[in-house]
């Protein structure tokens, strides 16, 4: 079972937007058997489109295209559709329904003739209604090819393809299980890596595919197989991972997961009836943001304080100005102090803090840029760890937070 | 001057992997002239690979290619290269120089057979040494069409692309210009925008294209053009949006490329000497941390606090328990009680407030879902407005947080 996917659209090419919406569907697909084999971005323009839809139709049974389905004349992938299914646009009353509530209930005023002409469809489509935007998704056929046209904008596209394109797929297709497990490793190279495991990858099965990539400092291990019986896919891979395991298991740091690190954490906390407040310095609001942005957040995560400025740990929380001048702000003395603080002042069961240089100026601190200690404070005690996360601002932020829920998380899981 | 892109790699295919190197390659292609057509994706297979060059080589006069040049099995690019052009590897010398430099200086250790394979070339190709990483990149041609193959990684891609491949892509082709304006607008929706402009839009010259970008909160409009003579299309351009500012001036709130609406606001208080701090319920840190991210934050940024549960809005912020119970904690009076409150506490000039419901759930309030109340507080006085962000709980926030920012903006242009 084959599939491709279509970006549509010129922002893609001109490269004003990166398209991350093939990962998302292709992640999707992989997960109900559906191999992803090619994903091709094109600009808003018929005769490219159509001759891309032909090109698909050779070697695919499943056509995925986002994007081009605005109101707007720049946005052609509509009646391209049409043309290239013999068609033509009628009108959906559902679809009609949706652009009117939509705008009556959320910006409290009446649609346009241009959002109307949203809910026009080919007559030939199965409509997917949107609920988060005017333009329905539509699922054509065609020679035993299917056809899906979703919307380019990222949520939209996400929950019409996960409501409606999924299950429908899954109900249309015998589709093989598609298996892949990551292994994260940590201290050595590729090539290094690939001398010690030569023998055992020359003797994998033929089911079985392995990729390396590498970025730096570690590298990620990915073991693909499919099949029709699941359990013996996974069967064959772990068998597999323990030969693995045998030989480089010193650095394997274990394995990628389809949570978030944000998700994992709070379904530890809601698990434990346990709360989380944060004190963040250098990461501004990052970690905050991360949780709030998870279902239900407020079951477990109380808030925090974003101390940014020096002055403000010692006025919001209390740090004593003599710790920070003893220390410098920017020191372990400092992160826990701030963690042990914000979690007294949210009156919560855990507290993480985060104190450090993003760059690209040292700041107060006479640290490195990167430089960031991250404070734990849980019910039972306080500590910190030093990292340095490289000189790039938001990469030093993002992985700042990132590694802070991490730090979390292996804490939570010792209680 | 027509290019194309073909990112090689099953990590994509699968969705493992964001690409985010198309863009970047299509950015600077198009500032130089060179436009992109079509950006693949294929698997590291390479009948496919073989099919998608010659697919490319049929439509383009340049082809980059990323990916598939590490030293392990799964990487196929070099030898279908190879293929491709009825060629053979070589060693290239200085490829290995650079190998045995990167691993004796920074990782301090002697590279194996497999890294010393990074070496090996197609006899055609110019090499274009990577000082990032031991894959180098190639140039060849073959009817006229250029192929570079660069590796996947993206900071020695970028390198690269901007040190190598750019300035011999430059010296090759005669290129026309490409000229990109992006138009900032906030508080319409694009059927609204496209109503207003209809006119206008019938009348742009052949030459100039539309197009609508619509993302949370606010949309983006684009012109664009090409021709020999780059100060008339920028004449071309600019007489199109003095055009637009005349029907829409009132919500164009600045020009892509410039700024976005953090930096905006940033400049603004750092230009009269003022600084900002935040009170998040709702956007639970997410205007802390669109602040924080921004280069030099410490000078306008003094922090916040996140008071995402109701009871810390008492605590942290002192908001009376009664203000909340008389006019539910999503209200404008809270909005406002918040706003001043932070600005107290972190003693700053400036400080916004956002209290609401991003959903799905309706929480403790009696609003609907969406609903946000944004407060700000500035030195002569305090006020807010409600606003419905839609019902989907990532945009909500994003959304909050950009309006945020924006009803700030305009409040200290009155200063």
């Amino acid at each position: 079972m084959l599939a491709e996917i279509i970006i549509i659209g010129d922002e893609i090419l001109i490269g004003q937007i990166v398209d991350t919406n093939s990962a998302f569907i292709s992640k999707e697909l992989n997960k109900i058997g559906i191999q992803v084999t090619q994903i091709t971005a094109v600009p808003d323009e018929r005769n490219t489109i159509l001759n891309t839809f032909q090109n698909a139709t050779s070697r695919a049974q499943i056509v995925i295209i986002t994007g081009g389905l605005g109101p707007t004349k720049d946005d052609v992938t509509k009646k391209t559709l049409c043309d290239f299914f013999d068609d033509k646009l009628v009108l959906n009353q559902e679809a009609l329904t949706n652009v009117h509530e939509l705008f009556e209930k959320h910006l409290k005023i009446t649609p346009n003739k241009l959002n109307e002409q949203q809910a026009m469809v080919p007559s030939q489509a199965v409509v997917l209604q949107n609920k988060y935007g005017t333009a329905p998704g539509m699922w054509l056929e065609k020679n035993d090819v299917v056809f899906v046209s979703l919307p380019g904008v990222p949520y939209e596209m996400k929950a019409l393809l996960q409501n409606e394109v999924v299950p429908r797929l899954q109900q249309r297709f015998q589709r093989p299980f598609i298996v892949h497990k990551t292994i994260l490793t940590m201290g050595m190279g590729e090539s290094a890596i690939a001398e010690i495991i030569e023998d055992w990858e020359n003797n994998l099965p033929e089911t079985v595919k392995l990729a390396y990539m590498p970025s730096l400092g570690r590298v990620r291990l990915r073991l693909s197989s499919k099949g029709t019986n699941e359990s013996a896919i996974h069967a064959a891979i772990d068998q597999q991972v323990n030969g693995l395991k045998k030989l480089i298991g010193n650095i394997i740091v274990g394995y990628e997961g389809e949570s978030s690190i944000e998700e994992v954490v709070a379904n530890l906390l809601k698990a434990r009836g346990k709360n989380l407040s944060t004190a963040e310095s250098c990461t501004g609001g990052q970690i905050a943001k991360q949780m709030t942005i998870i279902t239900g957040a407020s079951q477990c995560f109380s808030g925090g304080v974003v101390t940014y400025a020096t002055a403000s740990k010692t006025k919001i929380l209390g740090i004593p100005q003599s710790l920070i001048l003893k220390y410098n702000v920017v020191s372990a003395e400092v992160a826990e102090a701030m963690a042990l603080s914000v979690k007294k002042l949210y009156q919560t069961d855990y507290a993480v803090a985060a104190t450090g240089i993003a760059g690209p100026d040292k700041g107060e601190g006479d640290k490195d840029i990167g430089t960031v200690y991250i404070g734990i404070a849980t019910p039972e005690r306080v500590f910190s760890e030093k990292f340095n996360f490289g000189n790039h601002r938001a990469a030093v932020i993002k992985r700042a937070a990132n590694t802070a829920l991490e730090l979390l998380r292996k804490e939570i899981l010792k209680n």
